[in-house]
Protein backbone atom coordinates (compact mmCIF):
# COMPACT_ATOMS: atom_id res chain seq x y z
CA UNK A 1 0.00 0.00 0.00
CA UNK A 2 1.49 3.23 -1.02
CA UNK A 3 1.42 6.38 1.31
CA UNK A 4 2.43 9.77 0.96
CA UNK A 5 3.17 12.28 3.93
CA UNK A 6 3.35 15.56 3.68
CA UNK A 7 5.07 18.07 6.92
CA UNK A 8 4.52 21.12 6.66
CA UNK A 9 5.49 24.20 9.05
CA UNK A 10 2.45 25.55 11.36
CA UNK A 11 1.25 28.89 10.86
CA UNK A 12 3.21 31.13 12.71
CA UNK A 13 6.97 29.58 12.42
CA UNK A 14 9.18 31.34 10.34
CA UNK A 15 10.93 29.48 7.24
CA UNK A 16 13.89 30.94 6.30
CA UNK A 17 14.46 28.31 3.74
CA UNK A 18 11.28 29.36 2.12
CA UNK A 19 12.19 33.02 2.75
CA UNK A 20 15.48 32.89 1.00
CA UNK A 21 13.54 30.30 -1.80
CA UNK A 22 11.14 33.43 -2.24
CA UNK A 23 14.06 36.16 -2.51
CA UNK A 24 16.11 33.69 -5.28
CA UNK A 25 12.95 33.64 -7.55
CA UNK A 26 12.49 37.35 -7.20
CA UNK A 27 16.13 37.32 -8.57
CA UNK A 28 14.90 34.91 -11.29
CA UNK A 29 12.04 37.56 -12.54
CA UNK A 30 9.58 35.87 -10.74
CA UNK A 31 7.83 38.97 -9.00
CA UNK A 32 4.41 38.23 -8.27
CA UNK A 33 5.08 36.10 -5.17
CA UNK A 34 3.46 36.92 -1.90
CA UNK A 35 4.97 34.06 0.30
CA UNK A 36 6.93 30.21 -0.14
CA UNK A 37 6.78 27.75 2.11
CA UNK A 38 9.03 24.74 2.21
CA UNK A 39 8.20 21.27 3.43
CA UNK A 40 8.65 18.10 3.22
CA UNK A 41 7.31 15.02 1.74
CA UNK A 42 7.70 11.15 2.37
CA UNK A 43 6.53 8.68 0.14
CA UNK A 44 6.06 5.67 2.02
CA UNK A 45 5.63 1.52 1.07
CA UNK A 46 3.88 -0.45 3.14
CA UNK A 47 3.14 -4.26 3.29
CA UNK A 48 -0.27 -3.24 5.37
CA UNK A 49 -3.13 -3.93 3.48
CA UNK A 50 -6.37 -2.22 5.94
CA UNK A 51 -6.12 1.03 5.32
CA UNK A 52 -7.77 1.99 8.50
CA UNK A 53 -4.87 0.21 10.47
CA UNK A 54 -2.10 1.68 7.84
CA UNK A 55 -3.34 5.36 8.60
CA UNK A 56 -2.76 4.68 12.53
CA UNK A 57 0.32 3.53 12.35
CA UNK A 58 1.78 6.31 9.84
CA UNK A 59 0.49 8.94 12.45
CA UNK A 60 2.25 7.16 14.82
CA UNK A 61 5.51 7.32 12.86
CA UNK A 62 4.53 11.36 12.29
CA UNK A 63 4.30 11.48 16.50
CA UNK A 64 7.77 9.58 16.89
CA UNK A 65 9.86 10.57 14.03
CA UNK A 66 8.77 12.30 10.76
CA UNK A 67 7.17 15.68 11.91
CA UNK A 68 7.97 17.77 14.63
CA UNK A 69 4.54 18.24 16.01
CA UNK A 70 5.61 21.30 18.20
CA UNK A 71 6.29 23.50 15.20
CA UNK A 72 4.80 21.23 11.97
CA UNK A 73 1.50 19.80 10.66
CA UNK A 74 1.15 16.46 8.96
CA UNK A 75 -1.33 15.13 6.74
CA UNK A 76 -1.52 11.55 5.50
CA UNK A 77 -2.30 10.39 1.81
CA UNK A 78 -3.78 6.71 1.02
CA UNK A 79 -4.29 5.70 -2.11
CA UNK B 1 -3.73 32.18 -5.70
CA UNK B 2 -2.48 29.00 -3.15
CA UNK B 3 -0.04 26.11 -4.94
CA UNK B 4 1.92 23.49 -3.90
CA UNK B 5 4.57 22.23 -6.20
CA UNK B 6 5.95 18.39 -4.74
CA UNK B 7 9.30 17.38 -6.00
CA UNK B 8 10.21 13.69 -5.55
CA UNK B 9 13.15 11.98 -6.93
CA UNK B 10 12.88 10.16 -10.09
CA UNK B 11 12.81 6.17 -10.06
CA UNK B 12 16.20 4.42 -9.84
CA UNK B 13 17.46 7.91 -8.54
CA UNK B 14 19.27 6.29 -4.96
CA UNK B 15 17.59 8.91 -2.04
CA UNK B 16 20.45 7.67 1.02
CA UNK B 17 18.04 10.19 3.13
CA UNK B 18 14.85 8.00 2.60
CA UNK B 19 16.92 5.14 3.55
CA UNK B 20 18.13 6.22 6.56
CA UNK B 21 14.13 7.23 7.53
CA UNK B 22 13.28 3.42 6.34
CA UNK B 23 16.21 2.20 8.87
CA UNK B 24 15.28 4.81 11.62
CA UNK B 25 11.47 3.52 11.46
CA UNK B 26 12.34 -0.04 11.65
CA UNK B 27 14.20 0.31 14.57
CA UNK B 28 11.58 2.47 16.50
CA UNK B 29 9.36 -0.70 15.59
CA UNK B 30 7.57 -0.11 12.49
CA UNK B 31 8.64 -2.92 10.97
CA UNK B 32 6.27 -3.60 7.65
CA UNK B 33 7.86 -0.98 5.21
CA UNK B 34 9.35 -1.45 2.11
CA UNK B 35 10.35 1.88 1.06
CA UNK B 36 10.70 5.34 2.24
CA UNK B 37 11.83 7.93 -0.26
CA UNK B 38 11.74 11.94 0.63
CA UNK B 39 10.97 14.88 -1.16
CA UNK B 40 10.12 18.23 -0.86
CA UNK B 41 7.17 20.47 -1.09
CA UNK B 42 7.09 24.22 -1.77
CA UNK B 43 3.33 26.17 -0.84
CA UNK B 44 3.47 28.98 -3.05
CA UNK B 45 1.43 31.94 -2.60
CA UNK B 46 0.59 34.08 -5.67
CA UNK B 47 -0.99 37.35 -6.85
CA UNK B 48 -2.00 35.80 -10.29
CA UNK B 49 -5.52 34.93 -10.60
CA UNK B 50 -5.58 33.47 -14.07
CA UNK B 51 -5.22 29.70 -12.86
CA UNK B 52 -3.62 28.42 -16.40
CA UNK B 53 -0.83 31.08 -16.39
CA UNK B 54 0.02 30.55 -12.79
CA UNK B 55 0.65 26.90 -13.51
CA UNK B 56 2.92 28.03 -16.35
CA UNK B 57 4.67 30.38 -14.27
CA UNK B 58 5.04 27.51 -11.78
CA UNK B 59 6.32 25.28 -14.16
CA UNK B 60 9.04 28.15 -14.89
CA UNK B 61 10.00 27.97 -11.58
CA UNK B 62 10.45 24.48 -11.60
CA UNK B 63 12.61 24.00 -14.24
CA UNK B 64 14.54 27.02 -13.18
CA UNK B 65 15.36 26.94 -9.55
CA UNK B 66 12.92 24.33 -7.35
CA UNK B 67 13.40 21.18 -9.18
CA UNK B 68 16.83 19.31 -10.35
CA UNK B 69 14.92 17.79 -13.51
CA UNK B 70 17.62 15.55 -13.95
CA UNK B 71 16.83 13.44 -11.27
CA UNK B 72 13.75 15.28 -10.19
CA UNK B 73 9.74 15.16 -10.81
CA UNK B 74 7.86 17.71 -9.81
CA UNK B 75 4.10 17.89 -9.24
CA UNK B 76 1.45 21.31 -9.37
CA UNK B 77 -1.14 21.52 -7.75
CA UNK B 78 -3.43 24.92 -7.94
CA UNK B 79 -6.32 25.58 -5.43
Amino acid sequence: MKARVIVTLKNGVLDPQGKAIEGALGGLGFGDIDSVRQGKVFDLDLRATDKAAAEAEIAQMCEKLLANTVIENYAIEID
